[in-house]
């Protein structure tokens, strides 16, 4: 690998973060065109629906792109979608070589082979676990048809989440709160327990300049949920969705139905409980293609035992706060046996202020990143 | 600062760490000799009551010390102790110049002044710091008049130390085991709650070649432990202490009175538990100035109410483990507002094999490092 092809391609991982938390169930790609060794255009796909990167990046071209080099951070798309199929636009416009990161998993999408024919030199593998890591949410929604999920929990050196008595303001210092709020705007949705909302009524918002704030998705089984709820009332760009089951609350539905920016779904029971596979499904469907997990722990564990968390992230304060009935971050049944246990492949360690910020995979569940 | 007083100092650290383990309530010190920018003599304390690091390196000199400069890791003594007061050593041997790393915090000692006073240059504060964490038990316990007390667990990323059946091995990897294994060999004593001993049986030895055995300390304020333990038949040079209280079952304490390397100590109740402050107490006046604290959740949290913790080594295992009633790492009441949380000074964060150590000093107990 080269190290300009190396320069060039960051630069094009680095314009497609830009539109984290913008592009929903489509990928995060980026791409720069170069002749000369001089970057003559950049673009990225910056919201869903809008132009591909390879296609804004031509547009912002300063001049003729005749005969110039394109590094992109995912393969070029061969087939029509939403927009013109890239592949075609970069033959059109006579681009000599194509440098690729990653490969797109979709069978739809050959824009290599495509690209070949056209009598285009094409490069792969370019940082390509840069470029895997940058779409693993896509990678992972679009293969399972189910958000990416990602837990996030604050606790303190000694696992506890809040007091005995349930206080919990602060555990973590306000850097660590603020990163957290950081991945609300990131990622498509948040879903919490009923359990949280009764407890702390949260605004489950972003509150942090040009970060959206994510769709409040509640799980609720008998429609708990008081009408003055915080998420039910705030001015919000996105909207809260709560789901239930046949066992709902009738009057409260009929008030809840009136609501703006609430919707209610009903969905199957399994365990007396909602069925979280199919939540997952249903969120797909509407476009959302990544969830910030930030339940208690209930529904932080019957998340993980149904498999479908895919990260965590836990912020751990430098405290000790004991006590045999204070909360942890994970409860429920709880794992029999050790090697039962969730093994969490740890990809980052960090000091943020006074914490620690640990991140990692959870393994076992299907992954194409 | 010179260099050379870096490089030489360094040397003077790293021998006297040698004797770790081995020096009981006295210090750890190391010393060089340096002529013409040349070691020509090196020293260590090497056990409790030995020969004091100066002496050994001035008998290891390989030539005349005359007119030499001493580096010295902590402030000679200038009274009479077990040896000779090191400073009428230096005196007499004619060193012109002592570089010394750590003040001595007993006020017997003033070996400074005492050889300014015999026209010898004195260069004070030389890696400093580095000297008094070197010597943190030491200062602590010769001014508390009680053991430093550590402080070590092992728990899961959601901070479990078993699943809800007790199952517990193992959560960390053999690595971490054989860290907290060396910790033991460390450290003056090894304590734990009678809880430990019932449901585990745990041996508490080192099992590590080279390294000595902790003196086992059990807290067990009734004399519940079975005849047929570990602890009280296994082969170790260490001894077996037991405290319990006016409570204390008297067959079992005729049965334990006649086994070999076990001692009962009865002392005083504080809310129908064992003095814990008392224990410590004890076991100081026992030569016992470090303790690594291996307690269940209640024990934990005990030794930190009564402000008793130095310091914590928390082995995290990148596992979630779940369960309302999986037993976590400091249990007991705990405390009540968030406020009131044992704040912990984190100085290190280190990957062991696939598991995270956090070793932190809690804040607010009494130490001079």
């Amino acid at each position: 690998m080269e190290n300009k092809d190396i320069y060039f391609m960051n630069k094009a991982i680095n314009l497609a973060r830009l539109a984290r938390g913008n592009t929903k169930t489509n990928p995060l790609v980026g791409a720069v065109i170069v002749k000369n060794n001089t970057i003559i255009g950049e673009g990225y796909h910056k919201y869903f629906g809008g132009e591909h990167a390879e296609e804004d990046a031509i547009n912002n071209a300063v001049e003729s792109v005749y005969g110039s080099t394109l590094y992109v951070t995912l393969e070029p798309c061969s087939h029509i979608g939403k927009r013109n199929a890239c592949c075609d636009l970069i033959i059109k416009n006579k681009i000599k070589k194509v440098v690729i990161g990653s490969r797109d998993i979709n069978p739809k999408v050959n824009g290599i082979k495509k690209l070949k024919k056209a009598g285009i030199e094409v490069v792969t593998g370019v940082l390509e676990k840069e470029c895997n890591d940058l779409n693993r949410v896509f990678f992972h929604s679009i293969k399972n048809k189910m958000p990416y999920v990602v837990l996030k929990s604050a606790m303190s050196l000694d696992g506890k989440i809040a007091t005995k008595t349930s206080d919990s303001k602060w555990i973590t210092s306000s850097e660590s709160r603020k990163s957290g709020r950081m991945l609300r705007g990131y990622l498509d949705g948040i879903l919490v327990g009923i359990n949280t909302i009764l407890k702390d009524d949260p605004s489950l918002n972003t509150r942090i300049d040009n970060l959206r704030d994510p769709v409040r998705i509640i799980v609720d089984s008998k429609l708990r949920i008081p009408i003055d709820s915080k998420v039910l009332n705030i001015k919000s760009s996105a909207k809260t969705i709560i789901f239930t089951t046949k066992y709902y609350d009738l009057e409260k539905y009929n008030l809840l139905k009136d609501k703006e920016n609430v919707e209610v779904i009903i969905v199957n029971e399994k365990d007396n409980k909602v069925d979280l596979s199919e939540i997952l499904k249903v969120l797909y469907e509407k476009d959302i293609s990544s969830i910030l997990l930030e339940g208690g722990g209930n529904l932080n564990y019957s998340m993980l035992k149904e498999n479908l968390v895919n990260r965590v992230y836990f912020y751990i304060a430098p405290m000790i706060i004991g006590g045999k009935d204070a909360k942890t971050s994970v409860e429920g049944d709880g794992i029999e046996r050790i090697k039962d246990g969730f093994n969490i492949n740890i990809t980052s360690i960090e000091k943020i202020d006074r914490d620690i910020l640990v991140i990692g995979d959870v393994e076992n569940v299907y992954r194409n990143s």
